[in-house]
């Protein structure tokens, strides 16, 4: 029995160990893959105060090493059910039954699929969610990359670095966020041979291959046309989803799957508190996350205290 | 005339110049004194994620190279008047008036006074309110800490490395926070020859000297015996309140004067947000206003998208 379980090794759950441990209070975290969550993910993160240009994956080792030295306990397994609406939170994983007084869900979210056939056979062989997991595999070949927020600009950029070729394909006309690495593509668009050629208004009609991508037939919402393009990966960043569906009838949460906080990190559910990505809120960075598990524990803490 | 005046350079106003900037939002940051705010002041950091260990000097330096790099400009001066309800934001400086679309208020917290007789006077001669700035005169010397907040125990740790002997005098018997840091304390109080004594339920009667601080009478609350105690220097930290005088009849504040938003950093007025320790909210620390900073801008970019 510890004070609390932590699920969720993202920024979040790793700033909230750092605050909870501080607080000499006992935590157990739990992830299902690798630290740092989506962070690990991201190549070069420039807007997380303090870092002018760090990769997600030595940001994630910075914060991990940080709650470590205070005393962080880790494992790395599934959850597979959680009981976690009375004074006693447990937490049934693949590696036996957890106990807390408290819990914080930090479970982040998850990739979104593009939904057009062939999708699923292709994945891992030409279809991928994950520029800095995969990109290496498409050294100086073509690829494409999907969709219009801030998470197809940063794999477009992380590849431009690795691939020949880019298109980048957005269904609609305007990007979430014209800023700086914005401009940045669009100038490497507007080079003669450009690296990286901007497709807006633009869908994936189908994947072109015998046993992995080999092409794809894109379609112009304007003007109907079709055009087939030779290229050997597609990386979809058509957005993330949070990954609720075990606290679906137990948890508050939105129409999306987020769920449903106060300011101060609380569920409906005393004792049960979510931070990061998996929370409905504005503003989804990794300084945000780190300020939503401070603010849980800190909210936590008199509950926790109450239970002595 | 700039999209965004940001008030004050602390982690929340650095926090939004980088986000903003990066959205390519013209900003300008006029900062009373020195950058950094509070955070300047503080020796050591340990919980703001990704530092393990790091001066506040040394993280406001990096925060404002990372906005200086994106272009953030910059004014050192005072601010006399707001004139911040109407479309056009105006704030008048000793060096001229600035104007701008909007305006993010980052006023941070200033020292609380300890209100015992004599302490105007020997201000500067004895009294302190910020052991990074003073401590250095109190070499090989006795001083006494007076507080029971995270600001009692952070001056305390740092003095500890400077003076001969500290006083840790608290009119509470419990500690805000009875971390690792207070642990650190506790366990130098019950070393042979402590170098920290702690006296709790304590308040200063008197302050003695004659052109300085030579000692102080205490008063135990509990038993109301008195004992003189000889000393050098008195570092008052009782908590800090908000400079929100010029404020006062036109944003919404609480009874203690900070300023009140909602959890998108949006206070009373259109164009007029709040972000940071200035702001009434649960936890007040660098990296939950640094978040504050970046939520706030992205709440104000719809808003300076409707004023072009």
């Amino acid at each position: 029995m510890v004070d609390l379980i932590i699920i969720g090794g993202g920024p979040a759950g790793l700033s909230a160990s750092i605050y909870a441990l501080r607080a000499k209070k006992s935590v157990l975290l739990i992830e299902r893959m690798g630290l740092g969550g989506q962070v690990a993910m991201t190549t070069s993160i420039e807007n997380y105060p303090g870092f002018e240009l760090i990769s997600g994956v030595e940001l994630a080792e910075k914060m991990f090493s940080q709650a470590e030295k205070l005393g962080l306990k880790t494992v790395f397994t599934d959850v597979l059910e959680y009981d976690i609406t009375g004074e006693i939170k447990r937490v049934k994983t693949h590696d036996g039954v957890f106990e807390s007084k408290a819990i914080l869900l930090c479970l982040g979210a998850t990739a979104r699929q593009l939904d057009v056939k062939n999708e699923k056979k292709f994945a891992g062989r030409g279809i991928s969610y994950c520029a800095t997991c995969d990109g290496n595999f498409y050294k100086g070949k073509t690829v494409a990359v999907v969709g219009g927020g801030d998470c197809s600009i940063d794999e477009t950029l992380y590849l431009s670095n690795i691939v020949d070729k880019i298109y980048l394909i957005h269904r609609g006309n305007k990007f979430k966020n014209e800023d700086v690495d914005f401009q940045e593509i669009v100038n490497m668009s507007k080079k003669e041979n450009p690296k990286v050629e901007i497709l807006t208004n633009t869908i994936i009609q189908e994947i072109k291959g015998e046993n992995k991508v080999e092409g794809i037939i894109v379609k112009n919402l304007l003007d109907k046309t079709e055009r087939e393009i030779n290229l050997n990966g597609i990386f979809v960043a058509v957005g993330r989803k949070p990954d609720t569906s075990l606290l679906n009838e137990v948890v508050d949460l939105d129409e999306n799957g987020y769920i449903l906080t106060d300011e101060n990190m609380k569920t409906n559910i005393a004792g049960v508190y979510a931070a990061g990505d998996v929370r409905k809120k504005l503003l989804k960075q990794i300084v945000t996350a780190c300020a939503d598990g401070a603010i849980a524990v800190a909210s936590m803490i008199p509950y926790l205290n109450s239970k002595k």
